[in-house]
C-alpha cells in the first residue's frame, strides 16, 4: 500500500521554535526513507497553508509558502476534521504557547491524532484537563509526547517516565528550572566568585534582559509561574495528581510595590529601591558560606511542592551551575541517596526543538 | 487474534542483574494488561526451563522453576529455532555478559527476534560485528536496544541517540565511566576532604574490594578495559567507527610488576610497594589545586578516544562526584560551550535492570 509509511505532519507555530523545528524536520525527512512525512498543514496565528486533497508541501519552503499565503488559519475544530480525514497517520506538531490549543488536546488525541508539543499549558491546567488528555490517548491509541514543556531537549520526562513505568518510586525532585533565573544567581551569587564583582540585583536584571535572557517584561520570569509550571509537569508524572501550579507556595521575586507598575521599563526603572531586600538575603546566604538559588522542589512522599529562594553550599552542583544552565536532581527508591541528576541549556530555540523533533521520531517509531 | 497482543520474553541470565530483571518483568506483567508478556524460556548457563508448547512459564516462580529443573539449557542455534518459530512475536533478554550469546546477535536479529540487553561484549567487538548487529536488526525489523551497556540505568545511550538522530553533532563526550574506579578516587584524592585523611592507593584498593565495589581480581577494574569498551560504545553511537577497544590509548593503574602475579590476592598484597607512584600523582595535581580522576573522553571532531587519569579543579562536577557515581559530558553543536550533563550510579542490579526494562519497554511499544 502506498499510504503504508506514509505520516501526515500538521504544524501550528512558525516562531522561534517552530523555525528551529522545520529545519530539523527537513533533515529528518531527507535521513528517513522509508518514512513519507507528509506535511500537510501549517499555520501561524495569522497565515495558514493546506492542501484540501492533502498533498505535500514542502518542508524547505514551508516558510517562504506561509508569508506568500493568503489562507488564513482554520478554526480549531475545523483542522482537527481536516487531520483525521486524512488519508494516513498523523502527528500534530503544536510549538505554540496557546491555551485554546492547548484545550483541544483531548478532543485532537479521540480522533486519532498524535501530538508532540513543548506547549506547557496543556500539561499545566487542571488536574482533569490532564487526565483528560491521557485518557484519550490511550482511548484512542494515538500518542502525546511533551519532553520539551520541562527543559526544552534535556532528557527529563522520558526519563521520570523509564524510572515511573520500571517500577522505581520517585521520592523527591528539585531542580533549577528556569534559564533565566539560573542566569541572574550564577551572576548576581557565584559560587567561584571571579574578579569582577558582582552587580546590585536591579543591575543583574537588567543585564539579563538586554542579553535576551528575560521575557520582555522580566516579571513575567520573576514571579515563579514558569518554575511552578515545569514542577507541576514533572511532580504529576512522579505520581502526585498537583491541581495547578498555583496550588502550592511559589515565591515571587517582585517586589510587592513593584507588582502592579504598568509596565516592565517601569518595573526596571523602580527597581533599584529595592535593592537592598536581595542584598540582604544574599549577604544572610554567605554569612553560612552559601550562595542563593531559586529551586523548585517537589517531595513526593510528604506530597509537598515550592518554588523560591534557597541557600546552599558552594560545593553543591545548583551552586556550581554554569550560564544559564538548568539543572535537575532526581532522587528515587532504587538511586538511594545519591540523585540522578540532568543538567544542561533549558531554553533555546534549536535544543526546545530538538526534544520536539525527538519525540516526533518517538512517535513515528510506533504508528508508521 | 488471540495473539495480537501477546509478546514471548526468553531470558538468559539468572544472576545479579537477571533476578532484578525478573522482579520488574513481574511488576511490568502485572501493570500491562493490554500485553500478554509470556515468558516462554530462562535459562542460567546450567539449566533452563523452556515448553515445546510455548505455553507461560510463570514469571514469579521462574527462579524456583530454574532451580527445581533437570532441563539443560539449549544450544544458541537451537535457542534462536526455538524462539523463531514461536507464535507472536519474541524479545530476547541478554542478561549475560556472554561472548557466546553475543557472538550471536546478528543471527537473533537477521530470525526476527528483538534483543534488550546490558551486555557490552556485543558492542564492543570488531566494528563490522557492531554492523552486522543493526544491519540484520534494520533489514527483519526486529529491534536492539542496550541502554544497560554503558551506565547501567542512566538515560546515556537514549540521550546520544536523540541528539543525533535529531541532527545534532556530537563534538566530544567525556565522562568517569567506572563506579568502582569513581568510588577509588573519591575516596583517595577528595575534592572536599573531611576531616579523616584519605589513605595510601593501596589502602584504599584493598576498602573498595571489602565493600564488594571491585570485581573479585580488582585489576580487572583497574586495567581500565571496562572503562575502555563504554567509552567505545558511546563513540560508535556519535558516529565514529572505532575499530575496538583496544584501538586507542588505555592507561592501566596496574604497576608494570603486578600484572602477571597469579592472583587478585597476590596482587594486593604487593600493591603496597608501589604505593608511591600514585603518591607523586597526586601530589602533582595536588600542587595545582586539583584532583586525579579516571576518565574516558572520545573529541569526535579529531576522533581520538583516550582512558587514563586527568587532573581537575575542585570545582569541575567531575571533582566533585560522590560514593561509586558516574558522570559524563556531552558537548554538541547545539548545547555550545555549556555540556549536557548525565550523573548518577552507573552499576548495581536495580539500576542495571532498570535499563534492561526500560529498553523492553519501548520495544514493546513498537512491536505489541
Amino acid at each position: 500500500m502506498s499510504t503504508q509509511h506514509r505520516v501526515f505532519i500538521a504544524v501550528i507555530g512558525a516562531g522561534g521554535v517552530g523555525k528551529c523545528f522545520l529545519g530539523q524536520l527537513a533533515d529528518l525527512a531527507a535521513r528517513r526513507p522509508a518514512t513519507r512525512l507528509s506535511l500537510c498543514y501549517i499555520t501561524t496565528s495569522k497565515k495558514a497553508v493546506y492542501n484540501k486533497d492533502y498533498s505535500d508541501i514542502s518542508i524547505t519552503g514551508a516558510l517562504d509558502s506561509l508569508a506568500a499565503s493568503t489562507q488564513t488559519p482554520l478554526s480549531i475544530p475545523a483542522v482537527v476534521d481536516y487531520l483525521a480525514a486524512a488519508p494516513a497517520k498523523v502527528v500534530l506538531v503544536d510549538n505554540t504557547s496557546s491555551q485554546d490549543v492547548a484545550d483541544a488536546y483531548p478532543l485532537i488525541l479521540s480522533r486519532g491524532i498524535s501530538i508532540v508539543t513543548p506547549n506547557k499549558k496543556a500539561f499545566t491546567g487542571s488536574y482533569k484537563h490532564w487526565q483528560d488528555i491521557f485518557t484519550s490517548a490511550a482511548t484512542s491509541g494515538a500518542k502525546v509526547y511533551h519532553e520539551a514543556s520541562c527543559g526544552a531537549g534535556l532528557p527529563l520526562i522520558s526519563t521520570v517516565k523509564d524510572l515511573v513505568e520500571t517500577g522505581d518510586q520517585i521520592t523527591r525532585v528539585e531542580g533549577i528550572f528556569s534559564g533565566t533565573l539560573s542566569f541572574l544567581f550564577n551572576s548576581f551569587a557565584p559560587a567561584n566568585p571571579t574578579g569582577a564583582a558582582a552587580g546590585k540585583w536591579s543591575a543583574e536584571v537588567s543585564k539579563a534582559k538586554e542579553l535576551g535572557y528575560t521575557e520582555p517584561d522580566p516579571r513575567d520570569d520573576l514571579n515563579g509561574m514558569d518554575v511552578a509550571r515545569k514542577l507541576t509537569i514533572l511532580a504529576r508524572l512522579a505520581g502526585l495528581p498537583v491541581e495547578s501550579p498555583t496550588a502550592f507556595p511559589v515565591e515571587s521575586l517582585i517586589p510587592k510595590e513593584l507588582e502592579s507598575v504598568a509596565s516592565g521599563d517601569e518595573y526596571l526603572e523602580k527597581l533599584p529601591q529595592f535593592d537592598s531586600q536581595m542584598e540582604e538575603l544574599k549577604a544572610a546566604a554567605e554569612k553560612e558560606g552559601k550562595v542563593l538559588r531559586y529551586v523548585g522542589s517537589v517531595d513526593v512522599t510528604t506530597q509537598t511542592l515550592k518554588v523560591g529562594l534557597q541557600s546552599f553550599d558552594r560545593s553543591h552542583p545548583f551552586a556550581a551551575l554554569k550560564g544559564s544552565d538548568n539543572i535537575f536532581s532526581f532522587y528515587t527508591k532504587r538511586y538511594g541517596n545519591n540523585p540522578l541528576i540532568i543538567q544542561g541549556a533549558g531554553a533555546g530555540g534549536d535544543v526546545t526543538a530538538m526534544g520536539v523533533t525527538g519525540d516526533l521520531i518517538k512517535v513515528l517509531s510506533q504508528i508508521a
